[in-house]
């Protein structure tokens, strides 16, 4: 019964993302937990707080029990966390209350909870860098292969001046460049471990607190903060919020696709692009859309977890809900939209016709900046730029071409126009970057 | 792989609604689509736009299919709407090519999804009409019961006056009467037909259309809007809105029980609260804490709804597609919130010894404004206003007790404090209304 | 120094409207909450509580009297309201403590607030709802005038369809009849007293409270809730949620003509429209994209506004503050839309030949639909749909046009192409009704 | 006319802040407009793109002139950038034509604009990374001071377990260290020269335009990103998150304020609190209300930017728009909340009688994990749990001490209770942190 589309057997293959959705699994959560109490037993066995061999039985089982995960529902919807269904389970599955007591030794929920999240999130931090990989590189392809390809740049969706393909592929590619060194500096910070014991203070666990966490640290691969940090947020915030900007980057080459498929202008095919019930014509950039929508939806998300930020005293659960509401879908968009925006890039071909119509459409009026440039080697610039304006004006009432009525004017002028300026080679200088 | 905590296995119980989600499941959607697709036919057969045999065969078989809705997933995905594949999928099913070439005669993709998710909503809307009217109930009788029991009302977290437990319940219902009454003049909106076909213009169904719609709408008991309305959003994005104003109501709710559950506060008593995986006393009013959490997440939600109102020409699949990321969740979290509410406020208890005590802790100062108009009969108010304030610093640094310091001040005057004011009779007519 | 964009020298005219913003200037705030304790002082004379001399003083200063609002600035940064400081100032003015010491008897600063401020959204929705009541005109008798102007219905930016621009038109207008229904609706909510005294249970005004709350919204042209609402945020909720509402329906009409002015499709023509600095041809849709902005703009600050439906206890001043952030500037900004809207539709006309010319383009395929029907006369539709695509694919291929290649394979077939459909009567009907 | 609080006279000293708002006001806008626009004509002469008297002229004159914001506004609102008014205005100035026409040469009004965004931005994070700075120190002063203060930490507002004040203090600073080291990394990014002329290509420049953006950068002490990037939104989208994240920290603190300064727990005395129009005792959190306030509009203003990040195509006006609607308000609430978090934390005291109260109040409930594991000391945990359960029931109703009670029934156990755990050393080690 999917709240969410992605979880929507129908829809699933629109919004969702397999090896992302995959680490939001109830399995893999509780699969992550379960490691969690593991490694934390064995490393208290380590330390002498609890005895070895119950350390070692516990380890030992976390990796082999299996919990349903429907079997922790009622008690969940009661306690607000799974934590203490999760206990009762396993220590039952354990079949060994002689060990299993030692099970969850001083910790909470939160710790387990979310040093889980860390270990997941520290997987799909990967992948999703390997997609921005791949896509940044098959940017810097395509804007190489497109260097020199003219089109219309569009201010306002007004032409504007003449610019090339490639460039514009590169204005879509050097956000990516900045949001994968983003993540880069982000994902040491995710990779933290959280354990503070029920209020922050380790007390349960003595004098050995500190050394626990180090060693669980250790032992998970994740970094030791050094102190407690349930209750501050701004981690999880910055990266949800690095996941709303780079959707937006993503969402924006969406937005381009969009405008440059419509009918009329028609100056990029998408391959594979969506049919209708009822027209048998139509090839709908849909793949563009999902991106869109995707961005406008994890931007609102983004703000939910952002305001989850005022997370109230010790723990606030009303905070920490939100979270949990908010980060799955916006993982699993995030991993939707990086494995579509690199299908889409694949899947396009820019129409060097149709571009070349259109920079040539609308009486050269495109050209407009370049005369009045051209013109004020002849005269003052502000009366180059009132002269080129009236003949604009006369070209749109008639009907004619710009040029020909500069032509007409200035007999002996030097037009010079059609240049690409430095369009080509901010292409070539990306296609450059992103091959690194 | 729940991208939504309402998906989980695990978290189902504490964020989901059966009755709600039921309505959006993949089946109930499917079932609904069907519906649609037969009674067009039946109406179209009636018109003699198709043949009448075709229609009930249609018709008959719209109700007896079964759809496999992992079926649809890849053409979904290709075509960004299910329709297509359903389609495909109900003539195959149908086994009767020449009835089933006059399925989805002349519609589109978007008025057999609409008019569907209007048939779904009315119910949802119904289920939830009855829940407001049962919550608002609820709380009319729990502020009829309590119409006299002092408490201290509170502003910026400050004791302030007297008032009554009664008046703060009857705080709580007085929005929730208007959102019923909201949501009554809401109702006919979203229970519309939606029929344009390919663009709004019905033009396949030739001079017939408006016919069709007006017949499908009363075969289907909903409104005809006499026209086609695919990219006008306000219905839904006023409902959206209203589900938002609905959920920040009852998140208020659960934002003062979590300030009176409070360790010394302790003015609520909450039954079945929330217990922790390491600390045996705790009873965590996870249930307002879950009210307070999915009224934040909506509120997102439903901005990105609104959002998506700027629908760009005759379809726009990015802004719809937003609608479909939103929708569900924002559905199912305020079914969620309608059914918790009625709980937690049926589970909770006031102590009155703990209200008493708080309306008496901090040496009486609450009765500041009383005492100051007390004194004000008997000197200009701005200087009683002014020796009470100096009265209530005495009583601060000193520890002792306003009225006390008063009386020592000015032993002859009637201190006249403890009076409830309108309280107890605003808990009681509004108890009045809630009975209606 | 402005934080918004309304607020500057600047910008003032592209993002601000004067009608609106006097209503949410320093001194017509000033004017409204002295108007406010006036009345108060007025009707608590009447009723006895205050000396009727006094009474009669106070409410004539009250329309004399002028304060500065600067002076208010730094006692308000202490308080968190402006009414200490604004009652020692009139006080002050007033020259007559005997008098003055019976101001503001026994209300609070959020009463005078907002009561004040219900007197000036009073007059705000007045103004918008004759604006918008013109703006639907306008729409009215645009979509009459072009009610059979054919031009190219798009979905996904695709050509779909043949509709009428007057079709279109009524598209942009049905959702403001709707908006201008529900603002009918949410005036009267708007328009209410608030009176509950220090934390909402009158008692300083003893038994006579309620009468005065009644004799002040009586005196004040507003109604009686008859109860305290100082924590119920419904319905200033509501009324953010319609204006996002609203400017998402505006939003939609900028997108229009954004993508209808766009060079290459040169549907819409605007003029006035906006220069640039460097190139002499542009002719930036400026207004539409203006209502674009204000639009994305408020639906964000709306969220804020739901959010702060969560308002804690009896007050609380973090939610209350939050309105205040937010509140002026979505109405300032609808005031603006609302203006825009009605300049922009003004200054627009459609090009009829640029619409056939993009009907016609791309080889009339957007005849695809119609044509599938007129050969599904002849044979099962599954079958006429495939034969229409292949054609479909055929004429893209080799850029001939479809309904020749329909006429070369079918030579005897009625093509039937070109039907607008209902569009025309849609036009005509939405005309009829703006009229009203 | 306000439509920001921020702007008013009446509540620029709660909400606006004079060093932020000042890099904010109109002109400081044309001031550096006018400087980039004087270096970029020093530049091109020095490259002898223009003569370099008329570069000399035109800079020295863009020290020198003074232009009339308001003068700007009727062109601003035609044009929708106020460049190409403050270009004519300033060549009108200059009264030098044969200079004056080299102004502006070849650059578009973005480039100007963010630009002088760039320069106004690098100054005012300058000031907030002081104030951070000394926030954060003062921070660490009151962890050291009360690093062995005991008071209750609460999760969802229960007594949880005793931890120190200094601890508390630390979780506040903590995500403030981080923030801080986010903006250094921030501000390199938007210190970024933008020069792409007209749609990013330079091309009315020629082969110098990469030389004269190189040169700029240089001359303005900004960086040279090597290439266009006017659709490139994500530095600035990055930005806008990092002030959202930093406002949530900060109300974060607003909030543990407002609920330690309740009556009833007065864990928190802050001095200078806010008084009431009505009530003389009233000592309200206002600075603590106001970053709360501050916080949840910021992340809707920050959503609002963030979605402004899906820029289409080479220039669009409606999502820079959204910008300018938003950046300046986000700003100056962050330069508000920095130097307000700073005048609170100076202000407050924590009360040792009143925490100690707390802390022993409840029965002494907020023992009972550290009893369980003392009693798990000679039974199963999971036992121990369960008898300890059982006794804190008894302690709730029959309002006796759970400390007692354990005694009596187990009147050997060493109960070590009261133990602070890891909270001294992690205020202490936060302290020497913020120290650096």
């Amino acid at each position: 019964m999917p709240a969410s589309a992605a979880d929507s057997a129908i829809y699933r293959n629109l919004f969702s993302d397999d090896a992302t959705a995959a680490l939001f699994s109830d399995s893999a959560e509780i699969r992550a937990m379960l490691l969690v109490e593991g490694m934390l037993a064995r490393v208290q066995g380590e330390l002498g707080l609890i005895p070895e061999t119950a350390a070692a039985y516990i380890e030992r089982a976390s990796r082999e029990t299996q919990i349903d995960p429907s079997a922790l529902a009622a008690e969940t919807a009661t306690n607000g966390v799974p934590i203490p269904a999760l206990v009762a389970a396993f220590r039952k599955e354990m079949k060994a209350p002689e060990y299993a007591q030692f099970l969850h030794w001083g910790a909470t929920s939160q710790d387990i909870m979310e040093t889980g999240l860390a270990l997941r999130l520290r997987r799909v931090t990967e992948i999703w860098d390997e997609r921005l990989g791949a896509l940044v590189a098959t940017l810097g392809k395509l804007a190489a292969a497109h260097a020199d390809l003219p089109m219309a740049a569009r201010t306002y969706g007004q032409a504007a001046t003449p610019t090339s393909f490639g460039a514009l592929v590169s204005g879509w590619g050097h956000p990516l460049l900045r949001h994968r060194a983003r993540l880069a500096a982000l994902r040491p910070e995710l990779a933290t471990v959280s354990l503070g014991g029920a209020a922050g203070t380790l007390s349960a666990m003595g004098p050995e607190g500190p050394a626990v966490r180090a060693g669980l640290a250790k032992a998970l691969g994740l970094s030791d903060p050094g102190h407690s940090w349930h209750a501050e947020r701004d981690r999880i915030g910055a990266f949800s919020a690095w996941m709303a900007g780079l959707m937006a980057s993503l969402g924006k080459i969406g937005e381009d696709l969009i405008l440059m498929t419509q009918s009329g202008i028609d100056e990029i095919r998408l391959e594979g692009a969506g049919g209708s019930s009822t027209m048998p014509q139509k090839q709908n950039p849909v793949g563009p859309s999902v991106l869109v929508a995707l961005a406008r939806h994890s931007v609102a998300l983004a703000s939910a977890m952002q305001g989850a930020g005022l997370h109230r005293q010790q723990r606030d659960g009303s905070a920490w809900f939100v979270e949990w509401l908010s980060l799955p879908q916006l993982c699993i968009s995030t991993g939707r939209a990086l494995a579509l925006a690199e299908q889409v890039i694949a899947s396009l071909s820019p129409d060097a016709d149709a571009m070349a119509r259109n920079l040539n459409a609308g009486g050269g009026l495109i050209h407009a900046e370049a005369l009045s440039f051209a013109l004020a080697r002849h005269m003052p610039r502000p009366e180059a730029q009132a002269r080129i304006k009236e003949l604009c004006a006369e070209a749109i009432r008639a009907g004619g071409s710009l040029p020909d009525l500069v032509r007409r004017d200035f007999p002996d002028l030097d037009l010079a126009i059609g240049s690409l300026g430095t369009a080509p080679s901010e292409a070539r200088d990306f296609a450059a970057q992103a091959a690194v």
